[in-house]
């Protein structure tokens, strides 16, 4: 019985990378479609969320059958629990990356982003993928320095979110409201998104390092 | 142990409850502090912030512990999981008043919103206000008609936030970009506030509805 939780587990843990990746390709195709006024790659986006919110969905039904069938406890079960929230975080990043997409689609054939603004969202864009690669890797491979050394990429999203603030509210700042209102917006969703990143990573901190069960077996893949 | 587990599973259906009074207070103390210029007020929206946090980490903690000792299946496995879910949703609700409040605060003694955006944001207060009470009432009566009746509030969310943007675009805009980012941010997080009281009333709805284990009893609280 504990192979097959092990195997089902492991399972799991390989469909949160694989949210990760999908939530990554979203976010980085999403920050091109905006730079680039490319609708084609905005409706990609767009459409693909989906395949995210249908892993989140499934993710969910298999954690209840695991824990129906494998009453896991301890550390275990805290394992299946935080995973079904970490799907919520990378199911919400998808939404985030959609929502990039969709004012590109929605502005398009004009750009967004003004071009004195351009280096701004392209970092935010770079960040946001680094991020969530990182999560990745801290959820396939438990690794505590790595998540908390997230958290300097979000401080560095959240110096971004400030310049983009301060931009809009510099006296050099000459474009229409409509600008500064979907400026405001993206930069909110890219922020948010690194939000959710950090908070998966330390989803995993709290099961490695603040479990009471530590004898169970710290890994999330047992 | 069937009583001691639908005791406890009250218990929980109890603090969700509870978490949507804070979420509703936090958000009416939050617009009456914005509309106001009410610092003081902001301050204790922000500082109370703490107490939807610990009873959302308390309730985690208790399904944790009910989940492990009492092993549930079927109907009662989702309730607990859906908790859980829930109460991560009322907690980011409670996070989006404190947004507003510490707008508010920032501002102050200037106020936020101009004479003739007041409205605007009053009925966005009102409406948060009475789509978490319905969330509330939802999570104790479990009344499915209710729940369904709750997108029409969303509806009238989602017209409000576009209200906001349509001024903000309009000829007679005539104020500061600041303000303009401002009244953005203000929106969407009442907008954001709205869906998740409706996610939580489509959580109840899944699990009297949808669930495929109708016999082993309907309701939230057993």
């Amino acid at each position: 019985m504990r192979n097959v939780f092990h195997d089902e587990l492991n399972a799991l843990v390989e469909t949160l990378v694989e949210m990760t990746h999908l939530a990554e390709s979203a976010m980085g195709r999403a920050t091109t479609a905006l730079l680039d006024a490319d609708r084609e790659l905005a409706e990609t986006v767009i459409s693909n969320d989906e395949a995210i919110d249908r892993l989140q969905r499934d993710l969910e039904e298999r954690s209840l059958q695991l824990l129906a069938r494998q009453q896991p406890v301890a550390t275990d079960l805290r394992v299946v629990v935080t995973a079904l929230r970490m799907s919520n975080s990378l199911e919400r990043m998808g939404d985030l990356a959609r929502h990039v997409a969709k004012l590109a689609r929605l502005r398009h054939p004009a750009g967004v982003v003004p071009d004195e603004s351009r280096a701004l969202f392209l970092q935010m864009g770079q960040v946001a993928e680094r991020i969530v690669a990182k999560a990745g890797s801290v959820i396939a491979s438990r690794d505590v320095e790595l998540a908390a050394a997230m958290e300097l990429d979000d401080d560095e999203m959240d110096n971004l979110h400030r310049q983009v603030f301060e931009m809009l509210l510099s006296r050099k700042w000459q474009h229409p409201t409509e600008v500064a209102v979907d400026l405001t917006l993206l930069s909110r969703y890219y922020e948010r998104y690194a939000d959710h990143a950090v908070s998966v990573a330390k989803s995993v901190m709290f099961l490695v390092t603040g479990s009471h069960d530590a004898e169970d077996g710290l890994s999330l893949t047992g």
